[in-house]
C-alpha cells in the first residue's frame, strides 16, 4: 500500500492528504435538511448528512489528490449510525481508488492491539468466514505502549500489505508536555523516531516503508530531525492550514527525492466555503470551494518546494 | 460516579472490576451455536453471542462486584455489529447498578478528544435533539499527546459527574520501553502520575478524584511510588491473574483506607471454565466458574491486604 501512495502521490503531484472530518457545523444546511427530512433529527440523519458532504467533497476532489485521511472520532461521536457511516466513507474513498488513513490513534497492549489491527487493517474469523469490518489502508497508532503495543499493527500490514502512522510529534500546542522531554539529552520524540525507523525496517515497499509517522507542521525544525532519524518512513504531517502550519514550513518533512512526507489539510479543504477567500462559491458549491482550496494547497506546497531547491 | 464507585467497593467488599474482553473462543459452543442459528454465520452472530455471553456472566456475578470493563477492541474487531454487542452490554451492566469502564484508550488532540470524550462520556447535538451514544461512566484516555488531549474528558467528567483513568504505567512487558525512560532523573510514568494528580485536583469526589491511573499489577514496585506520588487518584490495575499478577503484588496500590485501587481480571474471570481449577463447573455452567473466580479473587486480595496490615 505504501508503494500504491507514493505512486499515486507521484501521478497527482500533490502530497496532499484531505482530512474528513466533518462537524456538523461544517455541512450546509440544504445538505442536512434533506438528510434530517429522509432519517429525522436523529443520529442517522446526522450521520446522512456526513456521508453526502463527504461524497461530495469526494467527488469534487479525488481526481487531484492521492489519499483521505477520515477522523473516525468525528464519526464515533454520532454512535452506531456514525462508525456505519465511517465505513461507507472509507469504501466510497476505495471506490475512487483512493487511498484510505483511518485516523484512529489506536494502541493498547499486545492482544487487543491485534484485535483493533484486525479491526481496521485486518479481519476477523467467524466460523469458517472471514470479515474485514472497516478495511482502511492505512491507519494511525499511538506508541505510549511501546512495541508491543504496535507491532501486532505491523504483521498485520505485512501480511495484508497495509501501512501504519505511528505518533512521534503531534500538532497541538501540549504535545510538548511528554514528547519534548528529554531523555538521555534528546527528546522523547526522537526515541519515538528511532524506534519507528527500527520497526519500519522489516517492512519496506520499494522505497519506503509501511511504517510511517505523524510529525505536526506546527513544529518544522523538529520535522528537520526527525527527517533524518527516519529517513524511509513516510511522515504524516497534520496541522497545515487552520492549525497554523503553512507551505514553508513543509519543506523539511520532505526527501531530497521530493518524497517522503504527505500533508493533512481537513477544516481548510472540507469547509473551504467558509473562509472568505472561497467566500464567492456561496455554501451550495461547498464542493467546489474544497477543490479549489486542494488546488491552492498544492500550489502553495509546490512553491515551497521549488523555492527549497 | 467516582463516590458511586467508592461506594460500591465498600458494599461489596471487592475492590474488583470484571473485564469483559470475550473473545469467541471464550464463548462455549452451545452460546455461538444459538447465536449462529438465530444471526447466521456472520458479525452479527459473532456479537450476538458476545452479548449473551457477557449477560450471563453478568447475571451471575453483579451482586459481588461494583463494576466492569469492557475492552472496546474486542467488539470493535466485530464491526458495527460488535459495537452495538458493545453499547448494550454498557446498557446491560448500567441496568444492574454496575459501574461501567469503557477501555477504550482514547486520546487525540483538543477538538479531537472532544468528540471522543462526547461519545463514550458525554453526548452529542443534533438539531434541538441530544444523544448519549455510549454512555460509560469511566473512560481510559492515553496521555501521550499532553493536557490539551485529556482536558476535553476532564471537562465532561465534570458535566456530567463521570470520569476517567488516564494510563500511566501499563501491564504489558514492553511498556518500559518510553515509560520508563528516565527524564530529570525519574521515570515518565512518573511525570505522568505528576500530571495526573495534578488534573485530578480540579474534580474531586467526596475522598477521590474522578481523574484516577492505569497502573499494570505486573510492575507492584512502581505502583507504590505511583500511590504516593497520585494519593487522590484512584487506581485502575490490570495485569492481575493471566498476566502474571497475583494478590499480593497488590497491596502496594492500596492507601491506608483500604481504598484507592480497584484491580481488573478479564480472562480470569470470564474463561474461568477452561482452568484446571474451575473445570468442574463444565462449559454449560461457564457463569458459575466465573461467578467462584470472583469469589477467589475477592478472597485472594483481601487475605494480602489483611497480612499487609
Amino acid at each position: 500500500m505504501i508503494n500504491k501512495l507514493v505512486k499515486k502521490i507521484q501521478e497527482t503531484g500533490a502530497p496532499i492528504v484531505v482530512g474528513l472530518d466533518p462537524k456538523l457545523d461544517f455541512i450546509p444546511k440544504s445538505v442536512q435538511k434533506e438528510a434530517f427530512d429522509e432519517y429525522g433529527v436523529t443520529l442517522e440523519g446526522a450521520a446522512e448528512a456526513i456521508f453526502r458532504f463527504n461524497k461530495a467533497i469526494v467527488d469534487a476532489t479525488y481526481d487531484l489528490i492521492p489519499a483521505v485521511k477520515p477522523q473516525i472520532a468525528m464519526y464515533e461521536q454520532y454512535g452506531i449510525p456514525g462508525l456505519i457511516a465511517y465505513e461507507k466513507t472509507v469504501s466510497y474513498c476505495q471506490e475512487k481508488d483512493l487511498v484510505v488513513i483511518g485516523d484512529i490513534k489506536r494502541g493498547d497492549i499486545g492482544s487487543t492491539s491485534l484485535s483493533y489491527a484486525a479491526a481496521h487493517l485486518g479481519s476477523v474469523k467467524v466460523g469458517d468466514k472471514t470479515f474485514a469490518p472497516f478495511h482502511e489502508d492505512f491507519c494511525t497508532v499511538n506508541p505510549y505502549l511501546g512495541s508491543d503495543g504496535v507491532n501486532p499493527f505491523i504483521d498485520v500490514c505485512k501480511k495484508e500489505k497495509k501501512g501504519i502512522f505511528v505518533l512521534v510529534k503531534t500538532s497541538n500546542p501540549s504535545s510538548g508536555e511528554f514528547q519534548d522531554r528529554l531523555i538521555d539529552g534528546r527528546p522523547l520524540y526522537e526515541w519515538v523516531g528511532e524506534k519507528v525507523n527500527e520497526w519500519g525496517a522489516d517492512v519496506m515497499g520499494d522505497s519506503y516503508s509501511s511504517v510511517g509517522a505523524v510529525v505536526g507542521a506546527t513544529y518544522p525544525e523538529m520535522g528537520k530531525v526527525l527527517r533524518k532519524i527516519m529517513p524511509k518512513s513516510f511522515i504524516l504531517v497534520p496541522g497545515y492550514g487552520a492549525q497554523g502550519g503553512q507551505g514553508k514550513d513543509l519543506v523539511h518533512f520532505f526527501n531530497e527525492d521530493g518524497l517522503g512526507a504527505i500533508v493533512n489539510s481537513s477544516r481548510g479543504i472540507i469547509a473551504a466555503y467558509k473562509q472568505d477567500k472561497y467566500a464567492e462559491y456561496g455554501e451550495d458549491n461547498f464542493a467546489e470551494a474544497s477543490r479549489a482550496a486542494v488546488i491552492d494547497m498544492k500550489e502553495d506546497i509546490s512553491t515551497a518546494l521549488e523555492a527549497a531547491k
